[in-house]
């Protein structure tokens, strides 16, 4: 079994030290959890949601269960803790069930807050005290951070499904309406193909996930030069999409006919007049990228537009040449935008909304998970699930990366999901 | 139909005016809210359970709903209450699903209280105002005040669930431990039999379902003295209670092999050494009435201990010869008591605990539900429930009744619950 | 513990002696499976229905069991056959899950009938040579073949049920169309009112349920002359039946939504033009009693109509009165039939179909239970069911009594039950 | 859209003309069938199962709909059958429920004989009396044959799942018991590496999700000698492979505790003494390869043995140069064989049992369904499903090729499925 991380761990800003760093992406979790109630902070709408006094908690035991103890005996806050904020580690002790989260009113909120400073300030001492960290060490704060910040966005995610589920339609934040603009016709761009090689192999933090960087065999092909957009979206509707089974995988259709779905997941009605976002019911923009699809829609979309979804090996090759900046969580749109420009080139890689891939979750060949507990951050999952790839709007900056792979099953709709087509070479 | 109640409308204390009673009462609930922080108020731990906050809001919709209008044009609080805090009245409209009401967090506990306080000041104006109320109006504000205090039963019922899901096993109210009391040897009541009558004929308040008083025949039995205390209880599981399906109803036995239960609902292990309570977890006292059993297993205690359960007209014909006293919630106690005294006679036939008898649910001959969709108040539910006699220590005094019947399905635990056996004259 | 039947035991023909008595009964059982081939015979087409084989195998097990032993040690006629062939009886050994009867092949259809065989010769020998068989003995075999008599109209329940849900549509047994007669008016009834006595005190064979007789108090009311038609019902739909929720008990409403139900269960389209019955699909004919209604379609039918449904003791106190007669399975027309005469008096109260009651299925005061694992045949399910009276076409003549109490759960559709309504007298 | 063969057609044996080998295929169907009482091609003993009756009459409808229409106009056998025995064709109409195949007793299994009479009589005589078949008519008889060879598997696996049920464990053919023999120990062999070719590019038969051949980069890895055995597999259980949640997939070990599984699919004890087989209960052989296992047993067997499944293209790469022989359906044996032999090289590549990857089961580069309603065949299942490879002692030996891709889902036991591990080169 290898070491955890390996070399050097500077994913973040060259210019800020590890401290800085913990200390703004901590106050960002903070920033975001700040427009919600108390009561919001409570509510478990389905058993994948989690209350956001959860994500508060989780990710603090995160850093109580695996970096304080790196710099030596460690008191635990609050004996209970380790149960009612433990995900999924069996390694490390007993998970009160997921399902149930929206059940526990105590810890509040306030005393959530608590817990968040003290393990805070510990840290922040143990940093500020200790004469040199191993690299092994900062892997694991680093580890922590990126953890966080997945955080980060699955608390945006639930509260949107969350406030969806109310009738009175809470807003998140307020938003002055606005025009729709023109969108650039969509082009198309070759693929490197061949064999190629995908993965991270940079010293640099990433997931065990991403590695090794390997070879693989692309084909010919093409992507598209942007995402599909609702006015797209809606012609495909409007074509009978929702009810003609030879666009659909057979588990797609079936998932169809049990949820009567017409629609993704917020429009408010069968004609998409209105859709809710994190700024409220708004009118739905045709020219905004068509969010909140299932990869079963994904892959009927496609059907449907004569194309396909993109491998995963393709769209890192094609993401590998592309700048990696975009409409993330930093630019505080909290919302995917049109693409910018004229059309030339291809765009949004990166932010706006996760783009569904063809590629089931697996292991790259010579695939080694992290060591100990945290071993079960993510190769136990590698089973029944689809890989997403480039970011969203919810996903900070210096979180993401061009071999980054997200993972949801085929029916979730309610991440911040998009369709990006591909085509094989003509 | 007959109108909602006839003549008189005066059960509580006869000095007390109804703007008093409507004070006194209203205050009541916001009381017992009033250890419980937001978050505790937000949660649904099952179907049945409902969040305080809901109740809150619901009792107060009931007065908004009902009695405002009586008294005029009157303008709707907040729209979108009227869908939220409609429990299931369908011909007042629609309502929010029952088993999602612990996902709505606003409005919040701090809105539903100014909501409180918005009805209160209206009713109170109005009430000040009247020249004169008339005899069916005040029946709709009895009733609304009856609808609360069913209510904060079902606030302390409620509360108690979802604090017993939480491992950490928060406290609704703290109290000394005690000592265990001796409690005297059970004897047996003979009940008043041949052609007697049952049901309510007072001009007084009393629901639909207690009306109207008629002719019933009972045969020669016998009622006893106290209810079944833990210690019984005990013996029961000791002599292979759980696992002797000849003890059993068939439902019962089912319903014991599908939940692979072995003890009442809150006892903590199946020893019975602990019990979850209102004051946390506690020793397991035996001198104290078994709670938390469901009609299964009141069904066959009964068996095993070679009685029966009375019968509701039983029960009533003996109830009606006692004096309406015992551990009601007006004694603070929040805990069901051993009985007092020297075992002469009939104890505990009010307050305690909520008693099984082996009657369903169903209308009196010639039963008349209330006018309007106040009829939607009872009558709809006469189907696969069982009525429950005389109270608990969470009734409030001025809302029991010899004749009040109270009902809930079968397989119920989480209501406060117990046992009185009953056996035919040898 | 009283013995297990009293006195004299001698329901069936004064003139027919048992072992003739028995061989008649078996052959009808035979008679009725006789159109059917070994894979009809295989089919559990939901979990209440038993597959043909099943039934032919339990009733001879029954004799097996309960019977053979009297007459001395008793030889196993094939080990295995008494968990599979055992329905509820936990004293008497375990059951093989009642849900996958259909998935047991063998013993096929042929070894069944020789277990029949090979049972029936051994009774015929011990009944032939005993020199005299107790009174208790005789009640045992008479109640194998009460039994035996329900399981040949349950024969005919489930596999109209099977039939249905194939789409070519079998048919049990073919008949000519016919026409619609006149149907004369329906008039009422007074019932017996006051106290009164019900249930059954001859010697003669009667089940546990059905004892003791005990006085009853009955108010003053009157009993529809007929049978609710076809033609009636579809006015009830017509005027929105099934649409509107204050006609129908909270818990029936619920399961109206839950499965869309807008007709009788083997109505085929909503608008009720064919039917499908043991004779196949038919045109609906609206002179014939409306059947196969659960009690919540009973129930929402007769509030919609201004009545209601009688209860038990105002069904007997009436039905005691009129001669024991009908359209029964002795007829051999195996479907309900318009009701004859000039609509004078009361009809139909026995045969055509089974009556829903408004009374809940529980013991009668002083019930004891048949003596040991007999026991199990009737006490154990007094819970959530309903009582049913009077028998229907698929009911023997000499299997029906007054007193006779058929018990279903509400939501039961697939029994041949219809509505008789009941009303207060004015 | 390309035509759905292409160019020759000629998988079988090269000497055997088209309607030889129609005859001998559909025979080998009826002989399987042949120990089988009609009772027993009735049941489905659970959703995926499906009745052997339908089995019989499925494949027959296949050759009805997509062949004998290639010869002109055809007048359909029966109407009905086209909805009973249609499975998942959308685009040909509409289907029966899967999951109530077992509640349909008409036509009986005389009546599905003869349709498969009648069918194989029409093909014959097209066979016979056409001048030429074209390559692509020749395509979908292939087809059908294939199609007629996958079912005989099922039937086969079916029945075993039907017969397991039956607490009496019917037996599908006699056996005499027998002695264990040694098996070698493991070996590992070199797999061909680096950029490879995988998947069909003959003229002759193949599925189309075995096309198009297309590059793939496979590391330096080795295979296993033979197969996983019950006496290894027993040691994984000693060691608490089912107790050890480190071993498992998380969704895997979610389905080992909500099924309490402990031992493969027909281990009668958890110990591993008895195991159902066709040839009814036998002791549990150690030699023999274990099976029926779900893909997460395989995996977390692999994981516990220090090693890993091999992905379908290290297996194709390796199998690509073994002769295509093995324990297959023409062996008669039905039942997996321990490998013979020294030990030397690599064993039981094809045959014994279907060997789990960890490829789940996607789309080639490039890949085009079957034109037309055959279609529906392969390409709408890629979703959630795992590759197998190599066929078992249930699949024909022209059935087999080494391209050959069968999916299931993670959790499938039913299978005829085994363990074939894999790892990296050191």
């Amino acid at each position: 079994m290898p070491a955890v991380g390996t070399g050097r761990a500077r994913q973040f800003a060259a210019s800020e030290d590890l401290a800085t760093r913990y200390q703004r992406v901590r106050a960002t979790t903070r920033r975001l959890a700040a427009p919600l109630t108390a009561e919001d902070c409570m509510v478990q709408s389905m058993p994948d949601v989690s209350p956001t006094r959860w994500h508060l908690g989780h990710t603090t035991w995160f850093f109580e269960t695996f970096v304080l103890p790196l710099f030596g005996k460690h008191e635990t806050f609050q004996p209970g803790f380790e149960v009612l904020f433990n995900s999924y580690y069996k390694s490390v002790g007993p998970q009160f069930p997921r399902a149930q989260r929206g059940v526990i009113s105590r810890p509040g909120l306030a005393e959530v807050m608590d817990y968040r400073s003290h393990v805070d300030a510990q840290v922040h001492e143990k940093l500020a005290n200790a004469e040199t960290i191993s690299a092994q060490d900062q892997f694991v704060i680093e580890l922590g951070l990126h953890h966080e910040q997945q955080h980060q966005e699955l608390l945006l995610t639930d509260i949107k499904h969350v406030f969806s589920c109310n009738p009175m339609f809470p807003t998140y934040e307020t938003r002055d309406p606005e025009k729709p603009v023109e969108v650039p016709a969509a082009t198309w761009t070759p693929v490197p193909s061949g064999v190629q090689e995908i993965g991270w192999d940079s010293p640099d933090f990433a997931f065990d996930n991403e590695r090794p960087r390997h070879q693989v065999v692309i084909p010919e092909s093409e992507i598209c030069s942007r995402l599909v957009n609702n006015g797209e979206y809606q012609a495909f509707i409007g074509d009978g999409g929702y009810r003609r089974p030879e666009l659909w995988l057979s588990e797609g259709w079936a998932w169809v006919e049990e949820s009567s779905r017409t629609a993704p997941l917020y429009w408010l009605d069968g004609e998409g007049r209105q859709e809710f976002t994190l700024h409220g019911c708004q009118d739905l923009a045709p020219h905004r990228p068509v969010s909140h699809v299932s990869y079963f829609e994904a892959d009927a979309y496609a059907r449907w537009a004569g194309a396909r979804l993109p491998t995963e090996a393709e769209w890192e090759s094609l993401a590998s040449t592309q700048p990696l900046e975009g409409n993330l969580l930093d630019s505080g749109n909290l919302t995917p935008e049109p693409p910018s420009g004229n059309g030339k080139g291809v765009q949004q890689m990166y932010g706006d909304l996760w783009e569904w891939t063809s590629s089931p979750y697996t292991s790259y060949p010579g695939y080694r998970p992290f060591q100990g507990s945290l071993g079960e951050y993510n190769g136990k999952f590698m089973c029944d699930q689809w890989i997403l790839r480039g970011g969203s709007f919810a996903t900070a900056r210096d979180h993401i990366r061009p071999t980054y792979r997200n993972f949801f099953p085929a029916n979730t709709q309610w991440q911040f999901t998009g369709i990006r087509l591909a085509r094989d070479a003509s």
